[in-house]
Formats: structure tokens, sequence, C-alpha cells
């Protein structure tokens, strides 16, 4: 037996969960990765997650590591995991994790889509997947808005007020608005966010998008570093943790 | 009070459902509509839907009608009834139906598509809303052996056996497979569709795709008008009716 860190690659549809971390009473999906790994093991094993997602967030590419003493080859974890996982969380890769990796600490960037659908009725299709949006909504403007978010900034006007944070400050190196066919998808990536700071910048965006915000007016929000100023908290249902990177 | 007709366009995810056809102690779609009108309207009303689909299967743009005597605007129906759906059917648009229309039987083409993703593994993402295939699946032998549907032929080869259907001439119109980044779509348009037929091809185009049939093998199958030819019935979690079409 020995001791090894195996990192896992994650992907999960939220709906169904509380979110990210174990909570008593709870049905998150670190717990059902915990409790997937006890059956299979035999062992209570904690996992630590790259970073938390909120109920209702969506994951295509969540890390993870745990800690174990195994004589198991890594290979064999995939597919056990799987066995005992539900059916929206399903574990995509696991690999031994390269010496001094930690899922959290050892993260350079993160990229999330905020993914949305021009409509003018709520459609089944989308219900927990996508946010609606009027069919009028002006793509470019988001666009050009979301190039605010650009570059190292203090992030406090982003952030959810009871968020305990030391530092604001973070650097975006891609903020951009795609739109194909009746959808339109934010894409953006950082070196950390702050609580709810993507849904908070989709916010700012869809009032772009409405013409009730000019590019200007973001980046004034932005400058004023003051959570007030940046009122809307877009849905969870729209949020993708699409992938972390460990490497710069 | 007059009687009127109307004609609703709905959507469903079909993964909590018995399929689109009330059944004794079922959910299923026609049964939460027929609910919902009820709690609506106060009265019991039979919606009459442009054909069934199976448990698992989703709809992005069924045709579902029924008949009422109300003063009501056909304008209330639409937010009246979503207000009693659950949020995995929603209706898209309800306006009176023109004279003679009827949703079953006024059908001249109908579109379904079925949705594949490639991948080693499955993905939660995809989770009862696409069939996982190998990545190394020929997409293009698949789009060839897709042509030797169009036309006008006898599809019994591709009927499921117990079905209890007078002729099995259709006439497909479109049977086309698109790659999209890691997504492969097969979509057919035809005057009809005998029951598990769109399944049944996506299960002989799945072979084509793997090498074990060439375009000719296909057609082969389609020829003998011999349903044990056709083995494969692709899973429901795939299949999308995409839309009813009522005119040429």
């Amino acid at each position: 037996m020995r001791p090894v860190r195996i990192r896992l690659t994650i992907d999960y549809i939220g709906t169904a969960y509380a979110g990210w971390q174990v909570q008593p009473r709870k049905i998150t999906v670190q717990g059902e990765l915990e409790a997937a790994l006890e059956k299979l093991t035999g062992t209570a094993v904690r996992v630590t997650g790259s970073g938390r997602t909120d109920a209702g967030v969506h994951a295509l590419g969540q890390v993870a590591h745990f800690d174990l003493e195994t004589d198991w080859p890594v290979s064999a974890f995939m597919g056990g995991l799987n066995r005992y996982l539900p059916h929206d969380i399903r574990v995509l890769e696991a690999e031994l994790a390269p010496a001094g990796f930690h899922a959290r600490f050892s993260a350079k960037r993160k990229t999330y889509v905020y993914r949305m659908y021009r409509s003018d009725v709520e459609r089944a299709v989308y219900c927990g997947r996508a946010l609606r949006v009027d069919p009028a909504i002006d793509a470019e403007a988001m666009r050009v808005a979301a190039q605010r978010f650009l570059g190292t900034q203090d992030f406090s006007s982003l952030c959810a007020s009871h968020a305990d944070t030391k530092s604001c400050v973070r650097t975006v190196y891609e903020a951009d608005v795609f739109a194909e066919e009746n959808e339109i998808y934010f894409r953006v990536c950082a070196d950390g966010f702050l609580y709810n700071m993507v849904r908070i910048m989709t916010g700012l965006l869809l009032r772009a998008g409405r013409g009730e915000m000019t590019p200007d007016d973001v980046r004034d929000v932005l400058q004023a570093c003051d959570r007030t100023l940046a009122r809307d908290t877009a849905p969870a249902c729209g949020l993708y943790l699409l992938c972390v990177n460990y490497e710069n």
C-alpha cells in the first residue's frame, strides 16, 4: 500500500445538487463523489475540488483530488467511481497527480461559460441549462462591454456582498461573447473568481445588451469598487465551469 | 361560448415521462397537458398530438390540438397552460387552428433529429440528451449511408416487429448527417414514420460509421423488407421530434 494523490476531471449537471460543497443534510456533488469513493474503496476519503460551484451551476471540466493508500492502478478509479455515481456526475479522467499538485491551490486559470438562448418564451429544452433572453438583445453590445472586464483590476464591484475575501484583484485573460443561431455564450477566463463574479458580470452584460448600460458604464461600475452598482446576479442555471488550468 | 379548436406547439424533455400517450398510472406528456388544461379551464379536455413519442424521447416542436367551448382569447392559453405545466414541458405557441385542422391527420411531414456525441466516456452533460459514440466513428460514412433512406420506399425492414401498420411505404425527403465539434446529428424528414423507424435508421448508420456496413448493405437491408436484418434500435435519449409541417 502506498499513499497516492489522484486527480479527477469531472463533469456534472448541477440541477439536482445543492452545489459542490458538502453540507449537512444536503445532496452535493462533493458529497456524491465522497460517497462513491467510500463505496469503492471501503474508506472515508475527503475530495478537494478546484473551488465550489453554487446550487444549479454545472461543470464540464471540474478538477478535484483525493489522497488514498492503495495498491490499485489509477485506471481503476474512473470506471469504479462511475459505477457508484449518479449519471449526472461523471468522472471523465482519473490520473496520478503530479508532485505538489493541489486541485485548489495549484489552479492557475479557470474558464467559465454562461449560456443564454434567445426566445420570447421559456423552452423546456433549455430548462435549468441556459437563461432565456429577449430575441432582440444586442449580442455585439454585450461583446464590446465584456472587453471592459479584461486585465488586472480590483473586482470588488463584482463580488457578492457577503463574501469574505482579502483581495478582490484578479486578472481576466479572456472575456468574450459569442452568438450562434439562437444561443449566446459569455466565456471568461481568469486567474480566479470572486464569489458570484461570473453571474454578476453576466448581469452587467445583459444590461448592456438591452441598451441600459454602455461599455463605459460597465467600466465605471468596475472602477467604483462598489457592489451596489452591479445589482443583477444572473441565475445559476446558465453557468458552466468549463475547465481549470494548472499551467500558465 | 363558441367551440374552438386550438393548436399548440410544445417542446419537452422526455426523460421524466413514460412517453407522449396517456397510460394508466404513468406520467406522460399528454397526461400533463390534459391535467394543466383541466386546471386552467375546469373542464376535462382531450389533447390530440401529431403522433406519439416513446419514453425518454424529446420534442422541440411537437404539435397538438384540443377542442373547447370558450370565450377566452386564444392568447390566454399559452401563459395559462405554462403556469400549470412542469418546466420540462412548455407551450411555445397557442393559436386558433385553421378550418379542418387535425394535429395528426393533417400532418404532411415530420422531422426528427438524432443527437450523438463523440467521447471515450459517458459525459454528465449529455446524460439523457444524446448518445455517446466512439470518437473514431466515421461521420462521413454515416452521411453517405443515410442517403440510401431517401425517396419513396417500403420501410418494413425498419419497423419494430410488433407494430401493427397497414402499409410500410413512406417518402423520406431529407436524410442527412452533420458533424460539428464533438457532436453528430442525423436529421430525417418524411411524410410519416413507422414505429421506432428513426431509432432503427440510427442503428444502421452507427454500424455504417463503425465500418460494419457499407451504404450498399444499408440499401440491401431496406430492399429485403425484413426487420430481423436491422437489429439495433438506438436508445431513446438521443431522439428529438424537431417539427411537424402541415403544408407541403
